[in-house]
């Protein structure tokens, strides 16, 4: 079945306090090969069908409008992967 | 600033009610194109310097054991993205 991943992160001015907790942790693992950490969301949208032109538009719409906050979050990804 | 991706998703298995809320919104809007809707994490580490073949290793390590939870969430892709 073919799904659409939408893919959401904080903005890049916004602190992420869930991330630079991990990104702190690391730290004291002492790993230091990551310089920072940011987290956010992935969904994955089970297309009934075909995904077609107007499928996409329509998800990419729906990732601006209802998946993500414009305010505080930045839909940085959407594709099609095949499952 | 190369980037490392990594993706977490609940187990198939596991109802992911946050999911479910995204669903029932869109069936309630009408839209019957998409399924169903799963809500998992990305995670963006920013790599300092250049990722070789170790450090993406270690990141595929940290996704397992500090990322992500086994019991409740699955690792679904680990890749490297430029910013």
């Amino acid at each position: 079945m073919p799904t659409i991943v939408v893919d959401v992160m904080p903005k890049a001015e916004l602190l992420d306090p869930q991330g630079k907790a991990v990104a702190g942790a690391l730290s004291r693992l002492g790993e230091n090969r990551f310089s920072d950490v940011r987290i956010g969301k992935r969904f994955e949208l089970t297309v009934e069908g075909e995904v077609d032109e107007a499928t996409l538009a329509r998800a990419r719409e729906l990732a601006d409008e209802m998946l993500s906050n414009a305010v505080i979050e930045d839909v940085v990804n959407v594709e099609v992967i095949e499952r």
